[in-house]
């Protein structure tokens, strides 16, 4: 899907920023960018530095002289705009705007744009009016000018959030911490075992008397179960309290 | 919300990218920024330069020679990380982690950081295991290097984004574990002491070798940060430590 989406910049001033967002693209993915009339000569040695090895996108890029000639062959064209204008327009958020992408993408003849203004004054109502859909990051609204490769940035992060969603519809079971483990969980006997093991501990250093018990292990296990001990952390608590009850049961010398 | 998290940089080498910071938070609406031992002189022009009117923030910056200090107030801290280490930590996407910051700071005494490494090698170990959570954007692993100001750009969206959410709807938000919590969560500061007294402890009953560590401590701090112990448990496992120190110290028969 990510391919199948151009990012087209129109009347760019500063080259870095056109640098800033090839790398952008690149980090989240996509590959084909477009220039309307950039205002500085491209290509240019700040795009290259700002880069930061993009070039291949950079060297790929194609300039064209309007943004009618740039979107001619696209199917969706999103235009990214700064506040709501005199005619209202639909306005998406980014990631309605992904989802909506993503949805034109499931046809592989199908083609979306993704059009950026100029750095002071963003696109221009005509300009606007070439887009189906108009989409406007939710920003701070007493500053709400974003770098241009921020925006970028931004719209392709939720592209590629989309995609990979997509990717993933048969979604295997959610892992516990967002992370695949290396080591099994403990399971419910270890656990038991764990606990036990700790309660005597305790009433063997005086910490805990179970004639008083103070919600004592009640709050010990909330805590352990919310962590999930995998098996070699339990092993390594179990030492612990091994090793605690050999200095708790080591005769003393008033004894 | 979003005045309840700081953002803070370690070691970042590039004043440049400062402003960026700066920029891209204020942007989405946050305003609290910290600097950890940055690599070139602060305040610097080119930071300004590139915050493009985002002064106050930079002006109101505080300076720490550690991450330690910068995150002693927060009870929750999440840092940025390329990839999984040699230990897996708790890893979430952006959307996760926002969603999760949010649950933290529906508690008005809690607060959050965001912490994000060098340009050219991220954050140490070390200071990942300061962190409850590392977060990753899911970027394209043939060039995954994002732009340090993109990257707080795509997270602080995702946190601005959640915080619309949640003002926009009367329902409570889901409690982390299922209920609302009665006790507020241990601070770094707090989390450090106990690691520390953790550690004395277990050398005290000949469990830990601090010449030969074996991942001991790290998996240790691992466990308990997924827990995310509150107040009470941290002073109790603290008086578990106090009680087994007595046990190791007591004089036996044989000395």
């Amino acid at each position: 899907m990510l391919k199948a989406i151009k990012i087209v910049l129109v009347g760019t001033s500063h080259p870095g920023n056109i640098g800033g967002v090839a790398r952008a693209m690149k980090n989240m993915g996509l590959a084909e960018l477009c220039l309307v009339a950039p205002r500085a000569q491209f290509p240019h040695p700040e795009a290259v530095l700002r880069s930061v090895g993009a070039t291949d996108i950079l060297d790929q890029a194609k300039v064209y002289e309007s943004l009618e000639e740039a979107v001619a062959d696209c199917t969706l064209v999103a235009g990214s705009s700064a506040r709501s204008r005199h005619l209202p327009w639909p306005l998406l958020e980014p990631r309605q705007l992904a989802s909506r992408v993503q949805q034109e993408l499931t046809h592989p003849e199908q083609r979306a744009a993704l059009v950026f203004g100029r750095e002071d004054r963003g696109l221009s109502n005509e300009e606007l009016h070439l887009c189906h859909l108009h989409v406007h990051i939710p920003c701070n609204p007493d500053f709400s000018s974003l770098n241009l490769a921020s925006a970028v940035q931004v719209l392709t992060y939720e592209l590629r959030m989309a995609s990979l969603a997509a990717e993933q519809t048969s979604q295997p079971e959610e892992q516990p911490f967002g992370t695949e483990w290396d080591v099994p969980f403990a399971n419910g006997e270890a656990l038991e075992n764990f606990f036990e093991h700790l309660e005597q501990t305790l009433i063997e250093i005086d910490f805990h008397n179970p004639d008083k018990p103070r919600q004592l292990m009640s709050r010990l296990r909330r805590l352990y179960m919310r962590a999930r001990p995998d098996t070699i952390e339990v092993n390594m608590l179990r030492g612990i309290l091994t090793l605690t009850q050999k200095a708790a049961r080591k005769p003393s010398e008033s004894n």
